[in-house]
């Protein structure tokens, strides 16, 4: 706990000052203004997060947690659970979509097992298993609250290893089969909303079960009646252990002032407790992908984000926010490379 | 007209057959079936257009084509006329907007002075000017049916030659005070609309004005009368040199089937001309972004393409397109880097 909160009370404001003046100097790039539209928004933000009037993002990771989940029991994924084993050990071998997109955008890849249901040694493998796999939520918590600190701390302790390597741009990836049941449990309780209408297919969850998922939810819900203004309760209650790690990535981003792209649907879960624990980290998230599960765009909104990429993607893995790295990149080469009016001696 | 009506004959279908095989060998990536979305359209298109199971996009370059527009003199623009040729000259300097992006996404900015109304002699800038500008499209045709289909071949010929030279990935981009007057003239014309839902503000005009604008474009299409079904007859009365290029580039692409990406408004009025020339062309389009100007969304649709990045972007220069550059190459790795199911030893 007290990990959690020292990172807690490290997180500050933007600096508004030094973004006032860096969007005084993207005004004045050659270009109409404001045509550059969430290029110059995610610059300005970059600048007020880093305190530089040139923020750097040449050094790229997505960190991917995975768990397992004991919901899982209640039958509402349609893959077997050891394909959470199954891709760990491929973000190793490099194979899956997080990794290719990865490749692409010139970033690491970064896989913690913090709770798969078996033992994982692999070399390249960071092992923060907190337990193997969490409780069936739809019959008590998913896992005590001390678990639940625990895994935020797992993940504010490799944000902040990564952090001082060098890192200046973070993701947050995840692998758990059946993890967006957790995932729309949490954004049911936190925005207000009935289960059904944050219950999506997940990985190809046949449509007409999702009454049958929904329905979990609500039991698990009731059951737990997880606490709406408590994070952390809402984590432990009918979360994941790494819907916990990619929040205590958030948290430390936000502490240590450094920018977190936030993934999709399970993402946005996580993201979500991060703000009800602090809601000031919201602004150091970068928001990535429409994600095509149902439930993302609420989510989303709820945090006042507004994501970038319309793919129809909903693969998970952090695939969609290491897609989006190239959007931020952009951005900062517009504010590196462009001169403004004055330095291109037009006078308009 | 030899090189245009050649380029033509020359475009034939997509590879349905290798199209279907790369449908499913990424149906069979190591994710749930659609979940990486456009990523895996994207690909099947590119392997159709490519006729290759691994087509590869690491040679590219956006074409950037400068002119300058008669109707000018209407007061359809904010800036002064002489922001066409000082961008023109910013474009070799590599600080403008489309140059920033293209550095970022590794590709090349080619500028081509097509009809820029001044004489341009600089390094670095392909001297292919057809006329001073258009004449004013107020007052009668904004060039002459020749000149618009040598505007077209120039087009032609600039982006044979770059895939000659190994290009396998182009884009289209323009510089051109007003150019989104003759751009809302040609969707207004295509797509039946009346000029005041398609026009928009361009490159920040007071939104006050807009109906003047809007007033020229009527005006325009009503002393000329294009044909609707004649791409070249809109193209002579109511576009742009710039136009013509794009739309010349598009169907080079579309001949050597080497694929085009699109960027917003402007760029999408060229694939309109280019699409009533021959519709085969809009096979080898890969949208890019929704651009914020006003009837962006109406050419994409006309076109059948759905963009896929949500910017606010409205820079033109072909700024969206090379930022899109990132997605196409992201499905590349999706197919080289990731694996099988049965690759992966995994019996689903």
């Amino acid at each position: 706990m007290d990990l959690l909160n020292q990172t807690v009370k490290k997180i500050g404001k933007l600096d508004d000052e030094i973004m006032e003046k860096t969007r005084k100097r993207v005004d004045n790039l050659i270009k109409p203004i404001g045509s550059l539209g969430k290029l110059e928004d995610i610059v300005v933000k970059l600048s007020g997060i880093t305190k530089k009037p040139f923020p750097k993002v040449d050094n790229k990771a997505v960190i991917v947690f995975a768990a397992d989940h004991g919901v899982y029991e209640e039958g509402v994924a349609a893959y077997p659970q050891e394909v959470t084993v199954i891709q760990t050990l491929n973000f190793v071998k490099g194979v899956t979509g997080v990794c290719a997109l990865a490749k692409q955008a010139r970033a690491d890849v970064i896989p913690v097992d913090i709770g798969i249901k078996e033992d994982v040694k692999e070399e390249g493998i960071i092992n923060r298993k907190i337990k193997y796999g969490t409780d069936n939520m739809a019959k008590g918590p998913a896992m005590s609250r001390e678990e639940a600190i625990k895994s935020i701390e797992v993940g504010i302790e490799i944000a902040e290893k990564e952090i001082k390597k060098g890192r200046n741009l973070l993701a947050t990836g995840e692998m758990g089969i059946c993890n967006t049941t957790p995932s729309s449990a949490i954004v049911s309780v936190i925005g207000g909303y009935a289960p059904i209408e944050v219950t999506g297919k997940g990985a190809n969850y046949p449509e007409d079960k999702l009454l049958h998922k929904a329905s979990v939810i609500k039991r698990a819900i009731e059951i737990n009646k997880p606490d709406p203004e408590d994070g952390i309760d809402i984590l432990s209650k009918v979360g994941g252990l790494e819907i916990g790690g990619m929040a205590g990535v958030m948290l430390a981003g936000a502490a240590n002032r450094v920018p977190v792209v936030v993934d999709g649907f399970i993402s946005t879960a996580a993201a979500l407790i991060a703000y009800k624990i602090e809601p000031k980290v919201k602004d150091y998230l970068i928001p990535s992908h429409f994600s095509a599960e149902k439930g993302a765009i609420k989510g989303s909104k709820l945090l006042g984000l507004r994501p970038m990429l319309d793919m129809d993607m909903r693969l998970g893995e952090g695939s969609g926010a290491v897609l989006a790295f190239n959007i931020v990149e952009a951005a900062v080469y517009m504010n590196n490379e462009m001169i403004t009016f004055e330095e291109a001696g037009i006078n308009v």
